[in-house]
């Protein structure tokens, strides 16, 4: 059974979900829709980029993501579906697919043009629905547009390497739900960079040595239990689960005692570097 | 398969969604259970008519909407299931049926009957679910209540029509989640008042002389692509993908520059008016 | 088809639950996955056990609940899979099994074996799918832990019976959406101790000399209904639809007018007694 999973900026209490999941399902009968998330911040594409990045790996090779994000049709911001990574991608020409592609090659882009003649201020319900349920009945890209190579790009988004290469210049580029701090720098570039090198990041106030691999690596389990809870709210710097340094606070609740992001004084796209001694 | 929509103000966090669901499945085995929103603002009626309103439409007809909002069965809040167009609807008579049967009649009415004997402060759970998961199985909505044509009416949420026909009286009834305001003039009153003469809407502070048909129709893009980023936060006046006159700015985001909502000053029931020349 | 339930902490934005969502349909085809809240307050153990144990009595037998709380993997936080009143639970072990298994005994409980080799700051994600999958397709407890006897308590959310057997001392377990406040003084446990005596309820400043069966049963019917509009924002005290005793305000609205939460000062952890005459 196909799958198509929805990444938007919808919210979670506006009809606009729910309008969109009606429209799949009367076009097609076997499918399952999966939400991966509602909440993006109204048109901020980088984080839509970032969550739909680390999400779609998880699903089966050949999954539909449509990705609802400042996808108003207009002359600068055409429709694109994509194939990349064995997995089908249609968005806006804004960017967001540059951000998805930094690491992996798309297959094949094709500017979406089945809708020449509708004009709608709802193109995820009237344009993504119909090419979704097209690629999802075994649909080609070719007929519902016409390839392109050249898309939209978002440079900002890449960490740089100084000249000495003992330097890693990046920033934020999300804040999770504990607060905690994501950066642009994967660890892949750490590690090609850094050559097993000592290290320090640099955020603001705060300064890190180390970068560990699980949350409770930066925790002593050896010292007496009752000492332990002092523990809770220690500063770590991780590789997360999507591969990308992230500076945290040990089981931080944002709501009450502060997530990394206040606490640090850290937002999204303040800097933060990594130098190699 | 049969599909079952949720629409209820009962949050994301809390277990009665899940609860929901499992009793459903309990029931069903081979059903779509369909989240359309579980945000309305609690016990606000006329919101979960918006959001049902709007979203039912895109659903294969015979599908069944659960509306979870204000359903505690007292002697004045009886529960209803109701067949329109096409549509199965289960609620309480507290007003929201009036809403959306404002434009399309209902075929039929019934007054639940089936829980003579059952006490619940969890009516959804206990009553909406069998109501239905009968209906689903294809059950009849003369098995599960008696017939009635008078229902509940909110009449304050229709506007009103000058006698020299040249203005049109409407208000806020909705806030979406890039904080554009909605109002309850649609796009067929407009039509029929105005006849096709120039317009001017006024809501508190603010004035708007066009109503576009996208968002970004209200935008100039032959100016240089560098001054455009000014046309970012513009205010402009729009029929809505729900076919109703809404105030809104350009890619906004509430939680940053603000909204229509904020910027205009315009809140949950404020005057807008539409004056032809 | 099996169900397999998702109760997190993650959020609604981040990509975390979609990512779970993709990793059980990569593994399994035929399967119902339900969110029943991904809103926890991040490592908030009690207020997941609250949402569980009232959300998976709905579930048919056989459900599979993924509980992803505070479960990084440490010497002391091992994880488990447990089968309780024939459905099968999967969390760390942290103290929210024995929330659970407060009231029923659990048939069998295992610790999680198969994943000695894998270091993860996402177990959700690369443990409890494998176990649960595992479960999904019928395999057994034995097959993926080793049984054990002892898990970790939480004892200081169990209410306290005074010696005179005249007074129950609990507190507030769980605030809802509709800022209605819970507390873990269950309806068994009023009868038991009250065997149908006359009792006032004290939690801070707000005294209740009845414990109603729905909220509308505090309500007078009788009165006008023009002066019935007062009742609206009557403060009641309920055994709510999971058996405990409950303080809440009468169709309260807390973005709004505020709820039972604010307006009668109540927080998590606050102290509310019953006295027996």
């Amino acid at each position: 059974m196909p799958i198509i999973t929805l990444t938007t900026d919808f919210g979670e209490k506006d009809y606009f979900a729910g309008a969109v999941k009606g429209a799949i399902y009367s076009e097609l009968n076997d499918v399952r829709i999966v939400d991966i998330s509602h909440s993006v911040s109204p048109f901020h594409i980088s984080e839509a980029a970032y969550i739909i990045k680390n999400a779609y790996k998880s699903f089966p090779k050949g999954t539909i993501h449509i990705i609802g994000i400042d996808s108003e049709l207009t002359p600068e911001n055409k429709h694109l579906a994509v194939k990349l990574d064995d997995h089908f991608f249609i968005c806006a020409n804004n960017g967001i697919l540059s951000l998805l592609a930094a690491e992996i090659n798309p297959e094949k882009i094709v500017e979406i043009n089945i809708h020449d003649k509708i004009q709608t201020n709802f193109p995820v319900l009237d344009v993504f629905v119909k090419v979704a349920c097209h690629l999802a009945r075994g649909g080609t890209l070719e007929v519902i547009g016409k390839t392109i190579s050249e898309i939209k790009y978002m440079r900002e988004f890449e960490p740089l390497v100084n000249s000495e290469k003992n330097q890693i210049l990046g920033h934020v580029v999300y804040i999770d739900n504990y607060g905690n701090v994501i950066t642009n720098i994967s660890r892949k570039l750490v590690e090609t960079v850094g050559k097993g090198r000592d290290l320090n990041i640099q955020a603001r106030r705060v300064n890190f040595s180390e970068i560990h691999e699980t949350y409770s690596h930066a925790i002593n389990f050896n010292i007496e239990k009752e000492k332990r809870m002092e523990e809770d709210g220690k500063k770590l710097a991780i590789f997360n689960s999507g591969g990308y340094v992230e500076l945290a606070i040990y089981k931080s609740n944002p709501s009450s005692v502060g997530g990394a992001h206040t606490l640090f004084g850290l937002n999204y796209l303040d800097t933060v570097s990594i130098n190699f001694k």
